[in-house]
């Protein structure tokens, strides 16, 4: 990998937000399938935006893929590639990074092929092993070789050892030796394959378009981008196998309580998406409005952090009565990053994105509206951009409690020691940060918000939420070999 | 140019709004300029995305010069470029399209540059001169090579044809001889200059930034981004020559009633600039509220066409206390065109960019709030969307009156007989719309939106609004030529 | 891969000649060793032009790597790319294509790269091996999951399953499994290991530079560009392994009489490379002289068909005494091939690459010397240009026997029945080529040239020239399993 | 112009040939006459390598134009690009670099087009103005502005300010004004014009391809790549108008004894094409006859420098009876220059694109032909590595007289403290090279072998050899301006 691509990876002005790992899609059933697919990973580009891939097969051509660093738009619109795609079932992913991986090569973009003796099999996942360094140990040391970085190739490689004759049982028994979060999108020559992990901790739903198409998605915006209709969600645990428009399904893992992610709905999908039945939209509005409740302040205006705290900060301006406004302007042209930047323009960071509306918010009390904290030192650019622009007093209201522990499942978090909230209280924040007030929503709140009237229930919790309980459903083995501490028990 | 840099031309999925062409920006005094530059180009984006050029002089390296397709930041921020536009002065250009040129080539990006007898000028026009054809056959009769389609180049050839000694009063002498809409930066090896036509249709405003460094902007947006101080508007009719940090202002044309444009209010300045000291977005949010006074209709939820209709829309909510909801949500990875798409890709127009979030519209009654109606084949595939998700009614409400006039003064518009206000009532765009009802703000209600407590003043209107009135400032007389009919007299 | 990249592969103007598949490269303890391997790459470009790719270890950077289409030149000269290949040691190489693959890939450039328990290793071999498909089918059986299409990649897998605790004992392990034709370069993080077959079919020699730098190359040529000292060729059967400036050889496999391929002195060796301690230009000049015995002619001007033909057409000159002359000359700046061609260049044929001196061959009777006829198809075409040009009469003399036989051993040749010399006789190929006479020089008479005074020793062939005589020194088994006749027993 | 690109211009390994700066091609009457004119450039690619451009000109479509650095291989093959130049009217140019230049610029690259009261015209030119300066600073005080670094654009100005009324008289106009050597192909919308100098310093041929085909070229060898029949040379002081298949030919300027450049004999040329009848081949082989009589040697083997030696080295064999060899080798994938090479590549030099034959010239007395020797370091180069290389003696024989003067005609030479010829003797040429011997043929010599059997015409020289005498037949008036002194008169 060159220098420009290394810098290429590189996050200088959006570091302080948790990402989301990948996106994945699948089509079958459709003429030219892969178009589906990329348009499906356009609309799921928010939860990968490093580089992206495809897999299709054709009867007559055989299996053909593309990887690519860069948008799906900038790739996978392009009359060329695309017609060296070809047929009617294809899958796809975006990813942000593996966690296995220290740099970025194109080696590490999904989806990982595997040629068996019962045919090709193709296979994209969302989330992440946590006992993947184990197992990739394990499995070099009778002979496998692995070509990437990424924890998921493991998956290939425990097929390839499964006894099984199909490529599904191959794919339930490989999947059975992983711990960790996974949703799984495969493909054979002839069947889409659907899995989620037992905790279902990441998301996927099937959605059905024309007469014998189907196609898998991480979200319901997927769905909506190539018109076709949202048949349901994968259950947790549960394995679907589509082929010829007949869908079946099996329980290959032993049954557990699902848990899954609560910043799902925070942050990391699409608003328009619904989850549970439910609006990804509705939620954020409904933690504005739980938030408002729990922190309220007598202020001039309420004001998102662009885009992500918009949701919340109409809910909040709506249950408290306090005008909304957007007070800060963000700069629509600002792409991911920058390939080999002056040090002038490594230099403006926010600034390049963000400017604040300074007639609007002079003399002002504004209440500021994000959807997280995580290391807290774009909350201070931002903080001093508004009181530059002459705010009276900064009010910070965080649309989810504070984000004191790493994520193992699939979420790309710092180490424990750079996330504010590990290190500090919420009043050593507010000083930190520099502003008037600042608030979290509670736990409880944001359980509330999600639907979950009763709020928490401790003794058995509706999600996972270990990023700020600490509390982790699946042990993050690999990590707690390389010395991680788990919370102490209470 | 090939057919893959044609396409890049195209705008297949955004073809339904007027565009500004152009955004300029100049430095002086300023220890590598053309840094400043870029970032006042990168915020000034919106006013042009298909290209983007600057020129730098230094005094050891003397000129300097970079034309680019494509955005700011993938051009004008790598270390390797901008090395090579050394020197404490320096001009740029974003464009849309000229008004002269059927297909973009890379000669047609500004800055323009000359070489004269006293030494080099570059030149940067924000406008459209409405004389320009004539103009250039007058100049191509008497030896003059253009090399470019665009009617700016004229300012070069006049220049280069002028008897005038100094740079400046070259320019003076130019910019007499041509019509229409100009803002104009300038530089020479030591001097950066500004000039507003005497009517200030295009806007122009300066800035300071350290001891010595002084920029000039199209808006104050691009002040905002490199730390610079407001310091003031060029005036219609003015020019100001900026050396060593010292200012000459002088009128070298006849006076004249301002008529700045009136759309750059509704659409095209950014919300977090200042024009005539108040921001633009506290005047959309104006017009909201103009809008819910003038047409005011029961319903459950109001929701912005994003994102340009977003101000307006808070201010009708505000108004009318019905809620604010964003019922629609844009794909934040959409840029700004495809490069050789697949047919299928073509095929999905608004579908890439916009998606209806179902669950919050279902069964709601909706006021869409958009900024303008062109052709009005946009809002026919929003109504379809919305209609689509469930809604139970959809009030379109339009935060600018019926366009029913072309732009000559820098702004590239259909030609009239594609404006769907030149073709038909409110009543007959409603129903060919399909929506519930359709309400466009009045003329008065947007100059009172714009601060005009007493509205449009016929006899001597305060800005420019032959877009809606056709009421043109400066007769199009190349149109004209070529058969323009404009209005009958009233 | 796009259709564009395809393209990139095919050959349309070159396809009559026989290529070599690939050369080899390896350094250590030299400082940045990837500039060294660049270096000697570029000096082996005639053995592959395809593609290219190093693998280069630092102590504190681990293994980095590059693997690239195009020339050595376009790619690995940059610094920004060198860069990220730091240490000293590195290996590299470049290919024509391999055996297994229909269309080239990314993944099958070499060198191929395996991380084993003991640590990681890097391979690249110049050869074929005939039992490729059967082992490939084989090793997925038992879980292997491969990566390219090459069938050098067994190599790595075959490694990955041994039971040896040193790489270097797993390589030999390995090629002892293997069948066929290889030179084979290895890197682990602190060796260079070099192997050839017990037959020595392809060549590997040794070279010194400075006081513990030490270099293996397909050929001499390669040290000469870096200055290195010839040290001796790898024996046939040998392995090298070379660290800290020591040298330990051994012979892992079972001995057997050498049958270095004669093609090699012919034409895929660049003249300035030594073979056996003689020049490969002084071979071919001697098969010029054997040539001008064996079937001398009356004639004008002896002209070279360029370039390879050229040492063969100035000893047959000297030997008959008729004047040496370029009567026809190469465009030398015809690169490789073209992407995406339009139709009017690709029926140009080799009119873009040759051009025959009118003035100088009119009315003459001219000796065309070339290296070899494959499908006969470039022949014709020369023959008439050279008529067109006028020449009175067109001998056509070859510098090598007919080529009758496909080569399995690391040789790109056509299928059987496109041979031309194996559906014609020497009086019909005359015919149908169209010249006056077309004489190839005999087996003997290439075996003289080539230093063997007695000539081919038919019991026990000094030399594998199978592609001439059918005689192969390893039974090709894979292409037997899919019905490849040998030439019946005499 | 980024560092990289600027890397591409400078010529660190090929720096001590003169370099040809220019060459032309038109072609009419011939569909999609872009592709001719790319082949054409293809052939006469020698005369420069780094940029070219095309012009085209469709009825339907107007004219069109693309401009390219790089190789014409590289360009102008590939269909997306040559479909936007159609038409059966097109003209092109391959370039070195310009005289007024001194960085290659995209707007450097010819042919240079102005829009004119009657229509569009093209303009490529081969040569030198040497009053270019002075009109330039003429043109600029009328109100020209320039585009360009290039000497040539002054045509298209005159141009512009002729009050001729048709394209033909308006060339010839320009013309008259200009000194210097020039050959001109220019385009309008119907015809295709030819203009040479009054001198006929630098080539220009006429050939015939179909019925109404007809093309203009630099020299033959592009005529024979598209099959096209060689009509006749342009005439010193002729201009042909080519239209719908007739030529109308005329003599705008005063006759003058013509002056063709001699050089071209010796090295621009390709040996391929033919001169006044005579093929270059044959007068490079006689000059290797001649220097062989006026500078005898006793020696085992006469070798060339590659490849613009070897005619004229296999003469000086032929005539001298000692042995022809190739004992350098070049390596035939060296490209023309490095993009951003590493300071390793850089310090290869020479090494990259040659090598010694070590076997062939151990021990040998050498005679070593090269074409010319201009700043004497590479031949430096080439004598270490002969003599690293064992060869007992080296003698040079340079096939031209020594090069003691810059050519202001067209041709990349040196200032005149450069030149090796300009500071020494013969002898110390020799001592400072390093050689046994070092020989030039005379001048004499050199005309006899170009066909002047009585040698040079010391009163009225039959050819301009102003590099080698000092004797400019055009005053070179910008030069004297700024101080370069003209030989004494003797």
């Amino acid at each position: 990998m060159t220098a420009a691509e290394k810098t290429f990876l590189s996050h200088p002005f959006d570091d302080d937000k948790l990402k989301e790992e990948c996106g994945i899609f699948g089509a079958i059933g459709l003429a030219d399938a892969a178009n589906f697919v990329a348009l499906g990973l356009h609309a799921l580009q928010h939860r990968g935006q490093e580089a992206g891939g495809i897999v299709a097969h054709d009867p007559q051509k055989g299996f053909n893929s593309a990887h690519r660093f860069g948008y799906v738009r900038d790739n996978f619109t392009k009359a060329s590639l695309m017609e060296s795609l070809p047929g009617p079932l294809a899958i796809g992913h975006v990813r942000y990074s593996t966690a296995g991986s220290k740099a970025a090569v194109i080696r590490d973009i999904q989806p990982f092929f595997g040629e068996f003796s019962m045919g090709g099999c193709a296979v994209a996942h969302n989330g992440n092993l946590t006992n993947a360094e184990s197992l990739r140990r394990e499995l070099i040391e009778h002979g496998a070789i692995f070509q990437s970085g990424s924890d998921s190739e493991c998956i290939i490689h425990l097929m390839a050892r499964s006894f099984q004759k199909t490529h599904a049982d191959r794919i339930a028994d490989a999947l059975r030796r992983v711990e960790g979060a996974f949703s799984v999108i495969a493909m054979t020559r002839t069947k889409l394959i659907g899995v989620r992990d037992p905790l279902g901790v990441r998301p996927l739903v099937m959605g059905r378009l024309g007469d014998q198409g189907y196609v898998l998605a991480s979200e319901t915006c997927a769905l909506d981008i190539i018109g076709a209709e949202f048949v349901r969600e994968i259950a947790p645990g549960e394995m679907v196998v589509i082929q010829d428009g007949k869908i079946e399904s099996s329980r290959p893992f032993h049954p557990a309580t699902p848990r899954f992610c609560i910043f799902e709905h925070v942050y990391f999908s699409r608003p328009d998406s619904q989850i549970g039945g439910r609006s990804v939209y509705e939620t954020r509005h409904q933690i504005g409005v739980e938030l408002a409740r729990e922190a309220p302040v007598e202020a001039d205006l309420v004001c998102p952090v662009p885009d992500s705290g918009t949701p919340a900060a109409i809910g909040y301006s709506h249950e408290s009565g306090i005008p909304f406004a957007l007070g800060i302007t963000r700069n629509q042209y600002m792409g991911r990053t920058f390939i080999e930047p002056t040090e002038h323009i490594r230099n403006m960071g926010v600034r390049l994105k963000l400017n604040v509306n300074k007639s609007l918010v002079r003399g002002k009390r504004v209440v500021l509206v994000d959807d997280s904290v995580v290391r807290g030192t774009t909350s201070r650019k931002i903080k001093e951009m508004i009181l530059d622009a002459g705010a009276a007093e900064v009010h910070f209201r965080i649309a989810s409690p504070p984000t004191a522990w790493p994520c193992f499942y699939g979420v790309d978090t710092p180490d424990r020691g750079k996330l504010l909230a590990a290190r500090m209280s919420e009043d050593e924040m507010r000083d930190w940060i520099g502003v008037t007030s600042l608030k979290f929503i509670s736990l409880d709140g944001l359980y509330r918000a999600a639907g979950e009237a009763a709020g928490r229930n401790a003794a058995c919790p509706q999600y996972c939420d270990a990023c700020f309980s600490g509390d982790y459903p699946v042990a993050p083995s690999d990590q707690i070999g390389k010395g991680f501490e788990m919370k102490a028990a209470e």
